[in-house]
């Protein structure tokens, strides 16, 4: 990795066009897929929608406040759409009071919700466990807790799924994700940086628990 | 990802370059093998034969018209071919008006020709199924259709798969790719950045379909 | 990889920084986990805890010495960590008298640890086991020899795996590695070259390993 | 891929380097294992023994006349080894008048030469076989033709490969390359573009082979 990315940048606009380019390397925004947002001094910036994500410049960025409404669009002549996402990221915006929520189409989170029956998706006894925080608090799991994420059904459309996110979300408060079936996972947290490092210990988990199901090791360890 | 390409490139030969390059970190043109094309401006540009494609330079690339009559050629010191591809190209030109081909010998479309029995790779119920277009139109697939991609068998010299892969096209009009059995697969669209995140969507699933295989979940969901 | 990152390098707060970077791109770091550390005139350098491990700058270096006093600290306004790793890091100085120590959460060292019952991973007639030394000796394992590496139990506070490590260390001198069950291994190496390089050939090995349980091929090869 | 490589590049001590650092990108030279030779204008040049592959400079390289006697060698102060595949090279250099060798220590390698019983891999009907030439002439293999790939037993020390390693190139005039069992592979060219060409075809029908051996699908077709 060589990128331009930086621990100390605090331009939203520049950041959500480095994190999508970065996040293109894992997978998880191929094929114009996926998405991110990042809130910062109450707007909310949004990455477009239908355009490669790996290649968006900053000022393609759309810039919405709490309502939705948009503050700072980008020229219509870019003939841009606002993500179909926005709803969803909105949730956790209003619901968790996230700072940055990012979605990916990863191909471990989809096929970590294949393998999985129910709706929820279980792993216990990982050190990557620890990298994931309890809701909104500073604490994280321990190790030999079972780390639960909620999965909630795709649908035709995205904007559909707002509805059983939200639902998810409440009745998961110790979740920072939630994962859509046959779709990818959504990820959130107070800031850019723990959003990220949270999706990348969340897609670690998943892989991890794909390859342990074809190994035949329980996802959760019996104690 | 930090390669000098950007969307609003222009240069039908640049792009050729920087895509061919793009395209050798996803395993798609590995060995000198798969290839690109880009139709502008009534001009049809083609990357070389038989050379390495991460490396092509800018005047390397074949410019011919529609009848496929070389307008401008590589310097004859330079030693090129016309890629073999050709006339498989010309057929997405002809008969979808495509801007744009894409040939890969991505080894998950190889793996996804052998498992499949038929000579259609199908999957449903899955998110990126939603980056599919429907033939030439705009109108995308739905999350829950079945996308049909046609599988034609692979041949000794490539330029004759050009009939079988006329007839596939013909004969599923709502397919932007064929696939080619213990080969790899050709995907177009109207633009560079169509056939580009079209490319990345179907070869995601077809990875998906192969991963799903060792699982044992099927691709097509019963309803 | 087109990193900055030199054989030549002397800067042991530029060789973390760019060596943590490189091991991102393995997989290595992801999600804040795993560190590094090198000795270097009688100081010890050590990443910083909790941070993304590829955008570490020069300044976030810890300096201890010996005993595990800090020499030189960020500045408290970086409001940073030492890594938790320290104590791990410690046993490997002062027992082994190493020059650098690289603890990975490896996806293939993980799964290595689960498909193996005991307490002990064993592989042998690999050719790169000879990329191994025998513990602080120049001699290096011959591809005949069956290489071991000690597992012990994952706690649920890093610090308590101190002495367990403590423990393996001892008892097994030829081992430059120790892998922690479900959570990934620590490796180290008279300098940040060897500690690197035997870093890459234990974890090929470890992903060697699991492949081969796929195809039901024993590890370690019969007489 | 964003390397310094190009397609043009003619200076021997450069190109080492940077291919080195490319094929590390692969997996093929991690650890310090595998190499490279070139010969130019009579001379060979070989990168050294047991550093890091992916750094490599210009002045580290090893430079033999066709009796293996060092023309041009580097500063003792370096206290650099020659490769200890030199007679290895050798082989590919006397025996068929190569004009580049590389060894590649690929996990897809290994894999494959522990799926296969015998001493022979063998795969068909793939068009990837279509980038490996049949011995020292310009004629490739077919699509339908069986790619027959020997393998030799690894031994303890490298050297002691040479006679086994000759022994196989002479029995098998149509291979341009040598598994080596537990241990990588060799592969040759008449320049280093279709020794590099022809490795990443090779390595890409080891990896196709496993995967396939995975999925029960025969890798020689039945006609």
């Amino acid at each position: 990795m060589m990128s331009q990315l930086s621990a100390n940048e605090k331009n939203p606009r520049k950041l959500i066009s480095l994190l999508c380019n970065h996040f293109y390397d894992h997978g998880w925004v191929s094929g114009t897929g996926g998405g991110m947002s990042i809130k910062m001094d109450g707007k909310i910036y949004i990455a477009p929608s239908g355009v490669q994500k790996e290649m968006i410049s900053e000022d393609e960025i759309f810039v919405l406040n709490d309502e939705g409404y948009c503050l700072e669009c980008p020229l219509p002549s870019k003939n841009l759409k606002l993500s179909e996402c926005t709803p969803l990221f909105m949730k956790a915006y209003q619901i968790r009071n996230a700072g940055s929520v990012i979605h990916a189409h990863s191909i471990n989170a989809v096929l970590a919700t294949l393998v999985v029956q129910g709706n929820e998706f279980k792993i216990s006894h990982q050190e990557m466990i620890k990298g994931i925080k309890k809701g909104s608090s500073d604490i994280s799991h321990r190790f030999d807790e079972t780390l639960i994420v909620p999965i909630i059904e795709n649908t035709c459309f995205e904007a559909d799924l707002a509805a059983s996110m939200a639902e998810a979300i409440e009745k998961y408060p110790n979740s920072n994700a939630v994962l859509v079936r046959r779709h990818g996972f959504y990820v959130w947290g107070k800031t850019w940086k723990t959003a990220k490092t949270m999706a990348e210990c969340y897609d670690y988990l998943f892989k991890l628990s794909v390859e342990m199901h074809k190994l035949r090791i329980q996802a959760v360890k019996e104690s």
